[in-house]
């Protein structure tokens, strides 16, 4: 259980910074802000304190889980992977390819790198750049992949923590190309639930070298529920599945997931809220001197002229207001990155005072 | 997600067999059949549906697990090891060692093999036999390690499936011995709870050699809720939990341990029903003409002159009673062996009722 600094971590900010941790309002971690759907709530509820239920093994409970991805995902039940999350399900990946090396453009979700030295893959970077937005040339990706000939290659769409979404087109033609020289692409799309239509979840249930991932615990708001899921052909989906311990998810969360896939309306909701409050939040922030990059997800990613590990304490000392000092991901470490989920307009408005009085007079 | 066979699959054998799937008396699971803790329930009633808990990532419980687990082993937390239930400790166990071969007595609980097919591990069989009621001779087992030398031996104490006991003594001499030809104990104490007196962990703690495995959901009759743990040195620990995924179990997991491992009255209530029924239970077996073997845990492996497969069909057809046909076991293929959990007495009654209308006359 030892963790990579990561968003969300109240507890630890609380130690550091002082005051109680149920206090702080965190904008560390990319939770959608309208919470969990009632749907869930409503199940938990139901079926938590079940005795007999849970005095069962959960994979009583998989099928149903199975077939409500794979119809929120239209792809066939054969091309859906079941993990405890995200990273369980990258680590099950990598150690069903064993590759040689492994393309990652940088800055990264730190787990990617952490499974990587898990299972002692040599990563390559592909560094991507503040001047460009942190957008992916996906023409210089290829000539990475033709000098490196790496046998997988790991995205994130839309871009943790940048925000930018790289085209489906322009995926669509670097799929092809990897193809050709043998290379498999891994996808992580943990924010696709805010621009659906982007996802390639139907391409990759296709396809031999591109995986999916996709992520419920940050769209449906319960992160403390470990699910995540994957797509791919159902030939490679059957390798990676025997990476995967047996019954790697609770039976509640099988339950707590089935609840939120069938919630359209939450879905419809989460999605406007967001761009409404996205677009009004980053102009509230540009307003107040920061460069804040175009973002297509939950959270925005700033960079400011003060020293961002010094302002994120003081927004926690001060206003128990959490940040994410971006100083540990690989190519910000000049320490001049902040990212801010996008959370409800009243607290967002607290984050923009507090940055108000906290940022340097310049 | 693609399972062995396992006990506790309810749902195939009503597929199977017929019926609905809730109405299956399941011996074939070893679960305590007095069901989950109060204090788990009340944990559940209270927290499940907490939209704000739901929110938050669950390493913010880890820490009050680990001082449970840590305090209910008598050992420093530092030696903990947390994950989703047993197969997953043993994964990351064999890919934090890669030894270049395992040891494994047989018949032996089918994830050491599927994780040993994962990992590209050779297992070493080593038969335990009916005639010596399956017990672990330890210096057959020496001369078995000083023969093929494997880096990881894969022991069950209480054995599952025979409910062999090897004595605490005798795995003090084998533990020394390893050591002496650098080889690693992996002692899966699944069921050790039933005889805690037997339990190694406090040795695991400070011995390189010995990795002890423990398990909260059979006990603690919480199997849906996926989550177990492992004993060895502080530095043994931190290699193994490099293998582990971030965020290997949800937070209401984590809280339903704290819960059952506080409930010391649950525990002893537990052992004194298993041990008075298990042998009540063993007799009246025994005079339907069944062999019963010494049994230390909450199950019984039985030998009987009747096909193994054809019994446990005509008890799901006729009486909707599930026991675990042993035939797909290495060692039992001759298809005359059943493992039966040891339930409640009026429960238990049933299956000797059903097995004497059942048994062919003899």
């Amino acid at each position: 259980m030892t963790q990579a600094v990561h968003g969300g971590d109240v507890l630890s900010a609380a130690e550091r910074y002082g005051g109680d941790a149920s206090k702080y309002l965190d904008f560390s971690a990319n939770i959608n802000p309208l919470g969990p759907p009632q749907a869930v709530l409503q199940v938990l509820r139901e079926r938590a304190a079940d005795a007999d239920a849970l005095s069962r093994y959960p994979d009583q409970r998989y099928r149903a889980l199975r077939e409500a991805l794979a119809h929120h995902a239209a792809v066939p039940r054969e091309s859906i992977l079941v993990a405890g999350g995200g990273p369980a399900l990258f680590d099950a990946v990598v150690r069903a390819l064993r590759p040689a090396s492994c393309l990652l453009p940088v800055p990264a979700f730190s787990e990617y790198q952490r499974v990587l030295n898990a299972t002692q893959t040599p990563a390559i970077r592909f560094p991507l750049r503040a001047q460009t937005n942190f957008a992916l040339n996906v023409q210089e990706l290829q000539a990475a992949l033709l000098e490196h000939r790496p046998r997988l290659c790991v995205l994130t769409n839309p871009h943790n923590p940048s925000g930018d979404l790289t085209d489906r087109d322009d995926l669509l033609a670097l799929i092809a190309f990897a193809h050709d020289i043998d290379a498999i692409l891994l996808i992580d799309e943990a924010f696709i639930d805010y621009v659906p239509e982007q996802s390639l979840t139907q391409v990759a249930a296709r396809c031999d070298n591109l995986i999916v991932l996709r992520s419920l615990t940050k769209f449906y708001a319960m992160p403390a529920m470990r699910v995540g899921y994957g797509v791919t052909s159902p030939a490679l989906a059957a390798t990676i599945a025997a990476q995967i311990p047996s019954w790697p998810i609770t039976a509640l969360a099988a339950d707590a997931a089935v609840a939120a896939l069938g919630d359209d309306a939450y879905e419809q909701r989460t999605r406007e809220a967001n761009e409404r409050e996205r677009t009004r939040f980053a102009h509230a922030l540009t307003a107040l001197g920061l460069r804040v990059f175009p973002a297509h997800a939950n959270f925005l990613l700033v960079e400011t002229e003060d020293d961002a590990s010094l302002l994120t304490a003081r927004l926690a000392e001060r206003r128990r207001i959490l940040v994410r000092d971006c100083s540990s991901y690989e190519g910000l470490e000049n320490g001049r990155f902040l990212r801010v989920a996008v959370r409800l307009p009243a607290e967002n408005d607290r984050l923009i005072e507090a940055l108000r009085a906290s940022l340097r007079r310049s």
